[in-house]
């Protein structure tokens, strides 16, 4: 029999952009649904290539997407476009103002664009956009590109489950060494110069070089830097270009099983957290319980250790004696 | 009976610089004494003064943290610093270069500093962070100072446990309002602008108040922008009468205590999803059963959701029939 949702996941498959907008807003939601479809889409993924794409706000990220986008699908690929927000866990929407510039491929059905902004628990947003970039691999779109604001953790949990990683960085971003420092040099596979026109250029470009000189090489791999001006469409071809190369070098590589199964190894942790949570808190212990115990620490009558351990034991999951 | 860490709790509320260091190491390498210090300490926190210090890396935070510092021990205050860098989870180590500014307070037994970086688990970092700010509480600290790179979700995380968020920028970050939007703007009781003697500040600074201006009061406070030049300790006397008002405002707001128990709810929830996935993976299930898992994920013989509702079930945490 040929339920509701067998037909749904069809849809998706067949690239059906209301049936994939409808699916993304189900996991956006939550909905039962959601899990359902992307089960039966799964056997059906694996195909696509995640490119992240993350830096600083500024640096002109959206505008280098939606280039990197153009150029593919003049290629004749499909393109699946995730804007993600991970710092704004209090609005509640996208506040990504210029996916109005991506209105250049609204007519396009080769490639899809979905905004996305925190909901929920914390790490919900990570999960959201793996799920949504399942569904669109699942979908047939060729090439995956998650854009991220910032370069914090909750953009590197976002980032880190893409086949490539992409640090987007501009002159005159603090004008020393410094502001290349913090943690960008280890998750960028290729770093982007965008902005490349601007005075200060060539002095940037070569602290960042001289810098990505002292990162270890990971298997055989130097992260390339790639000069753009992405509102002039400059650099972009080379862009792609770098992310082919990266994508051929891995592929080839020894370990390229090893790193799936780890793939999937960080993956399950991150969906097993936000379920247990669901469970523990939503399901058997409940808001006004937990409303309870926070007044009695706030009130140092209890302490949160204690707290926590109290409900670890109501879910069976107490210290052995 | 007076236990060992019945002494090492004395000592720490003595403010023994060395129990309070040994302390934080056992909070960072998650040993079971910490859990039981943080416990006997807890009764005594509650009266130290949170703020957090977030923007992006080159603004010059960690200058500004070091002058705010020395300004409140010139006023015969006790002062911890914990200097988080979120952005870090591949290097385990601080990167914090900068700390070296910091020694001029190295002989000064009124302030603590502490640098920290991501171990574990993700969301260990603010955790770790979270039980340093009350350890430094309980051994008498007045104002905990929490420096962290970034303007991402993680650093969010890190700050919206604290008292009161700083938000530090600098001109010339993405000249354009663009890069004020990003998170930025909801999580920021104050606004410094950092290097305030460099061209284009007084730009930056009317297009910063003008944005300011869209965000909705919180309960009768605009935040403010200090202009601020850190290392020549230019506007530090007005940042931290500023963070005064701050706290007086809040103080006396009605709705204090709601605002503890919501603070100490948000503690709990993430102590617990630390600790559920401790438990569940880390004890019930091991490590080679979840590798084992994840290969057959990454060979599509399982799906990842199926996979997450096995381990669950297996920890008597699953569906109903």
């Amino acid at each position: 029999m040929t339920t509701y949702v067998d037909n749904w996941a069809e849809q998706v498959r067949a690239g059906d952009v209301r049936a994939i907008s409808r699916a993304v807003s189900a996991i956006e939601n939550r909905e039962r649904e959601a899990e359902e479809i992307l089960r039966q889409l799964f056997p059906y993924t694996g195909h696509a290539y995640r490119v992240g794409i993350t830096g600083a706000p500024g640096t002109g990220k959206s505008t280098l997407v939606d280039r990197l986008a153009s150029h593919y699908r003049a290629d004749q690929k499909t393109v699946g476009i995730i804007a993600v927000d991970p710092s704004s866990p209090f609005t509640g929407g996208a506040i990504l103002g210029d996916r109005v510039r991506m209105q250049g491929h609204a007519t396009d059905s080769g490639i899809f664009i979905r905004s996305m902004a925190t909901r929920g628990f914390l790490g919900g947003l990570a999960q959201a956009t793996r799920d949504t970039a399942l569904l669109m691999d699942a979908a047939g779109k060729q090439m995956i590109l998650i854009e991220t604001v910032g370069v914090g953790q909750g953009e590197i949990e976002i980032v880190r489950l893409a086949d490539c990683t992409i640090v987007v960085l501009m002159p005159g971003m603090g004008d020393d060494v410094q502001s290349l420092k913090a943690g960008l040099m280890e998750i960028g596979d290729i770093f982007v110069l965008n902005k490349s026109d601007r005075e200060g250029a060539d002095r940037y470009d070569q602290q960042l070089r001289a810098i990505l000189q002292l990162v270890p090489e990971r298997e055989g791999w130097k992260p390339p830097v790639v000069r753009t001006v992405a509102t002039e469409n400059k650099g972009v071809d080379e862009l792609a270009r770098q992310i082919e190369l990266f994508r051929a070098h891995f592929d080839q590589a020894h370990d390229r099983k090893a790193r799936e199964v780890s793939h999937w190894k960080e993956w399950i942790l991150q969906l097993l957290e936000a379920r247990l949570l669901e469970r523990v808190v939503g399901e058997q212990l409940g808001e006004r319980e937990l409303d309870r115990i926070a007044l009695q620490v706030a009130e140092r009558k209890m302490d949160p250790y204690g707290a926590v351990n109290q409900i670890l034991a109501r879910a069976g999951l107490g210290d052995k004696p």
